[in-house]
């Protein structure tokens, strides 16, 4: 797996929590082949190459279902990242009066639009969060009102890749009528999902984080007989007479030209993720964690944010150097290291007041599949010298 | 330029409205090189690689700029095809209350969003088109109403080629202090387009059209100084700590990990353009429109639809063979020779309604930079010979 960046310089890429880096070589491939070979628009036209173009669409429709054991693949839509599958579900599904349980450790592509929603008359309870545990249950259990609509949670942090306990809320979901959505851009293609196990009815994904495709790629899992009001009207290939959207899921949701080389790279991902097995990638990633956790306990000065280690978790960790800007130590990681970190907020404002790490944030590393043993140990070295400055 | 689809046949596609097929070998590269040596999530963290990501970006902005003539690249939004910039336009602007004038020709990527908005207290008037001049600019003025906010047309129809005259309709709707909302779906990259000259507030355009770029690629132009109510709210990079969105252009509407590969292809395609030259493309492909009529013309049984020999329009061409349904002509075209066409309403319905076509629609055969007069007269054969069965 070759890791050189534009310059020719071998980076250690730890910022797999906002885009995997690098690709499976056949992601790259499929992408360009869909390109050069299949470039039509799928869904349009009836000739050879649209038809081919319409197959990598559900070639890789189909690869979604199986890995998240989705009963239907129509029934998972695509969308050009997991914001705007969580600005679809959370949109077209709520109405003024509708209240909505949801946590302190949400992104801004979650907390936003509930505050965009609260404007026009949606009421909204942020439950705190457990740095080991995540939301417990019986706290979702106690905040459900006769008007909740809807119960949003991350299956993991961003922030400290603490794990929401999904399949005990869901069943709690499922049990008093209350839609459950899942934001798995943590998650999808690191930990096992399961949409039925799980009583998930909308999972939102991104493409091009654990899932291994391009960016530009992600989408949105609806439970059968569970419909929305579209983010978008437009042309949907099928029932152009019409004026309205037509009501078939996913051509209601999908107006527009999709992006058929990046589903294609997508479908690449996920077939790679087969070929490895969630298993071995969820493994090597979890060794990774604790090695770093490991080292960096050992390292004076430095503070680490979130569950303790050995507990199940997202290959994410936060840490800070005490009397350090975290934008100066990653600047100093990248600039000294080549170690590509990423520090401040992570988007997820709200958890940073829970962890008293308001303003400035911390310095995040996040693993994919392809980080190494060793590439942990230069790192381990390198926050060693920056703390020992 | 190789046109080889994967069966390795060569095919004559004719299919460029839907989207352009081959790209020049640069946006092949642009975007291969994008995925593996800039990987990185753009405006996220700070390292290197995420800050070559996000020139990437930037240089991409500041080439739609130009070509559009654009004065502040920051008011270029990135989406992943023109239907969302459509709806982000439409929807992000009009209140209830408000009223709209558009034409009979537009795009269901117009049509239903408008119609969505209609049932929200939306006025919607429907102008006629006239086969060879498009919407009249009389027809324009007198159709405005005290509370008319939204001139919104095409460029040129997807249907017949035929082209609204943007800079008198421009001039009218600035007269009035009316926005002004341009569809350049069939029309940017393959005929000049000057945001200024013309008037327009705001202007969609589709990134693996005419502008060569890759699938999931498009954009908004936005007036400097208009803000809209955005479509999605999420991460945005900068502005963290707020829980509603930055007002800052584009970041207010760029929520979530944008297409990045894409937008690199979207790059090179442009910088080719430029290279060629936006008038050499439009001469040709207005060379290659009007061999294909003069033979069609000669052809019997052949009816054209749309704007008379001789007329500037785009290069989108709809007939029909008396006494055969369009679908079977397009499904001969490609059985028998290889030819890429598109039958039916392409999600036009309204334009088949005048045409007369509706509901089978039309033949429509469309035209990009890379056919050749050869393709032509081989295409012309083939109806010649459909025909005459």
């Amino acid at each position: 797996m070759r890791k050189n960046d534009e310059r020719g310089r071998t980076l250690i890429y730890l910022d797999n929590a906002a885009t995997t880096w690098p690709k499976p070589e056949a992601v790259y491939q499929a992408v360009d082949q869909c390109m050069r070979k299949k470039g039509a628009n799928p869904g349009r036209s009836g000739h050879h190459m649209a038809l081919m173009a319409g197959r990598i669409i559900n070639e890789t429709r189909g690869l979604i279902a199986q890995l998240f054991n989705i009963p239907e693949p129509s029934q998972v839509i695509f969308t050009s990242n997991a914001t705007e599958a969580l600005n679809l579900g959370i949109k077209g599904l709520l109405k003024p009066g509708d209240h909505v349980i949801t946590g302190t450790f949400e992104h801004n592509s979650v907390a936003r639009p509930l505050e965009r929603m609260r404007e026009q008359g949606i009421e909204v309870t942020k439950l705190p969060v457990s740095l080991s545990q995540g939301i417990l249950p019986a706290q979702v259990e106690e905040a459900v009102l006769s008007n909740t609509r809807l119960i949003i949670l991350n299956h993991a942090s961003n922030v400290t890749g603490v794990i929401n306990p999904i399949r005990e809320i869901g069943k709690i979901a499922r049990d008093k009528g209350i839609v459950f959505m899942v934001d798995a851009a943590q998650s999808a293609g690191t930990l096992p999902i399961d949409v039925q196990a799980m009583e998930i009815d909308l999972l939102a994904f991104p493409g091009h984080k654990g899932l291994l495709g391009p960016q530009g790629t992600g989408g949105l899992y609806l439970r059968e007989n569970l419909s929305l009001v579209p983010l978008e009207e437009g042309g949907t290939g099928g029932n152009s007479e019409f004026l309205t959207q037509p009501d078939l899921c996913p051509d209601r949701y999908e107006s527009g030209t999709l992006n058929t080389p990046g589903i294609a790279g997508l479908g690449a991902g996920i077939n790679y993720i087969f070929q490895e097995g969630l298993e071995i990638i969820r493994r090597k990633e979890r060794m990774l964690t604790e090695h770093l956790l490991m080292g960096l306990e050992e390292i004076p000065g430095v503070i680490i944010y979130g569950p303790p280690r050995g507990m199940e978790r997202a290959p994410v960790v936060s840490f800070n150097i005490t009397g350090k800007e975290p934008a100066d130590v990653s600047f100093l990681l990248d600039k000294m290291y080549d170690i590509a970190a990423r520090p401040g907020l992570h988007c997820a404002p709200d958890a940073h007041r829970t962890l008293g790490t308001f303003k400035h944030g911390t310095v995040r590393l996040s693993f994919g599949y392809f980080n190494t043993m060793e590439e942990v140990d230069q790192c381990l070295a390198a926050i060693s010298a920056i703390a020992g400055e």
